[in-house]
């Protein structure tokens, strides 16, 4: 049922039955460590490019959910993922070897919740019985393809994040047992000038921003209804706009906003600069930590909101700003 | 109501209520002219980059769609948009200037179908009243993107396809008057190994064939039900592998199949060697003469199956064969 411009309720919220999340050597040296169900010890997974390690990782996170669900590729109705690369490569080379209906997504790093945000309509509206939300990200592929290669040995500025290698995947079902999902705000496309591809966090905030607002408007939950907030990865800069400017707008968000950027890494000691991004930082610490959380009845009630940059390093370099979204989940125990 | 492994029946189809479109110069030249709502007389659309162009391509079809079915931005609960271009920028760079709430998609050819069924279910499940359905592709960005320069002056193989410079929106409502999407059948990543990334209707054929016999058997529909069965950008090559290969599947499909890639071009006049192709092939051809033949009630019972070859050109030098994905909804008078 749809309860204001861009917010859904959902009749009969779906539950996320099953996670799993896979990370790589970096993510594994930080906090996070013991919340997640696999650390690589080499981030190539044994492959000979970037590309193919990032797509071998979201496959092994999506076997790992089945066999944690104990369910078959021939239970899943569909499967939803989207990733960083051009093409969506990390998806399509992973499912072209599952026997899933597959619909591709691109949200940069929104796409854990879009992937949830649509999953939950097609769970709820009784199209799909259950339903595979899945992202990754890899640094090494990443900073190929937006920034330089490694071997270019380029140095970061200080508003740079480091993006996650990791990867998530959520089995969203119409009945069983876990938390579910009871509202979905879909964010717009916001664009507030920012044209520094080092500083995906100012770029990202203002959508933030929106579909925060958005939500609360549209559902008049208040935001101390909420035990944790939680952005993907705006990172310190992009945490910092969002919760002063959130305050500006008379939501105080200070006690209860996390973010998946600054949970994953030590900041200071991991050398990470602003903090941690990509889809995979908001998949893995959703599918890791947080849900470890929910299941253990630490966390009642939260709002999940990956944010993307949807930035494209030609067209900033034509002279263009960087777009942005945010689609916000609400998850109940 | 899920009616197979792939198959959903709308329980309460939702209505195409209005189309627009718009094609490039030489989509302009080719037989399905009259049908488009408008021809460009310039290609770039007085923008500074191919990618630019194409970005203002989308952006007058989404507002020609709206103007045609005069309804306000405020009245469209989604848009659900992607292209064939790195981060999809086509969409993001027009939807950044609407106050839509946007979910992106990455199928590339597919993404017209891609969008029409992930937007039924919506509006069938309840979550929308009205929602909009957009892709486009131009030939310049593609070329540019895919294969070479144009300026590189590359020739072009046989088998190669022409990238439609064209765009299609769809706006999909709970109500009103119009031919209804009853079915959808969602495909699976399907690699049968092709590697040349000139022979897209190869690559996409087994992934067209995949999903046919699953909409067939999940269905029981029979071929001459239809008065048509439209596939996106199979051109001349995937076409005739289609039609072969589902004919030693025991499905003749030989009298209503019609494929966009062959409409919108005279083949033999226009050099275009194996047919159209792009997101902007299905998005045009099925926005403009597909539903203007509907509404005159020419066509009644119909199958639009737009085809994507999720081809990265790094990936393929990587040594990897392209995957592709086929998406079909039935559209019923």
């Amino acid at each position: 049922m749809r309860i204001g411009r861009q917010t859904v309720k959902l009749d009969n919220p779906p539950v996320i039955i099953e996670t799993s999340s896979i990370v790589g050597v970096k993510e594994g040296e930080g906090p996070l460590r013991s919340a997640f169900d696999k650390v690589l010890t080499d981030d190539t997974l044994g492959e000979k490019s970037w590309e193919k390690s990032e797509s071998m990782l979201q496959k092994q996170t999506m076997l790992l959910a089945l066999e944690k669900a104990t369910l078959a590729q021939g239970d899943i109705d569909y499967i939803l993922a989207g990733d960083l690369l051009n093409q969506c490569v990390g998806a399509h080379y992973s499912v072209r070897d599952f026997d899933i209906p597959f619909l591709g997504l691109y949200g940069a790093c929104s796409t854990m919740t879009e992937s949830m945000s649509i999953g939950s309509m097609l769970v709820g509206g009784g199209f799909a019985n259950h339903v595979m939300c899945l992202t990754s990200s890899h640094f090494c592929s990443s900073e190929k393809q937006f920034r330089n290669p490694l071997e270019y040995g380029g140095q970061r500025t200080p508003s740079a994040q480091w993006t996650v290698t990791g990867a998530g995947c959520a089995i969203l079902a119409s009945k069983g047992s876990g938390p579910r999902i009871t509202h979905v705000t879909t964010g717009k496309v916001i664009d507030k000038g920012v044209t520094d591809i080092s500083n995906m966090g100012a770029a990202m905030a203002p959508a933030a921003i929106d579909t925060l607002l958005a939500h609360f408007n549209d559902t008049g939950i208040k935001p101390d209804e909420y035990d944790m907030i939680v952005t993907g990865d705006l990172g310190v800069i992009g945490s910092d706009i969002l919760v002063e400017l959130m305050m500006e707008e008379g939501f105080d968000i200070r006690e209860n906003h996390r973010d998946c950027g600054k949970m994953i890494y030590d900041i200071e000691k991991q050398d990470v600069h602003a903090g941690g991004s990509g889809c995979g930082c908001c998949g893995s610490v959703f599918c890791g930590y947080i849900y470890r959380e929910l299941k253990r009845h630490n966390l009642k009630k939260i709002l999940v909101m990956a944010t993307g940059a949807l930035m494209n390093p030609m067209v900033v370099e034509q002279g263009e700003s960087i777009p942005a979204v945010a689609h916000a989940v609400t998850i109940e125990n």
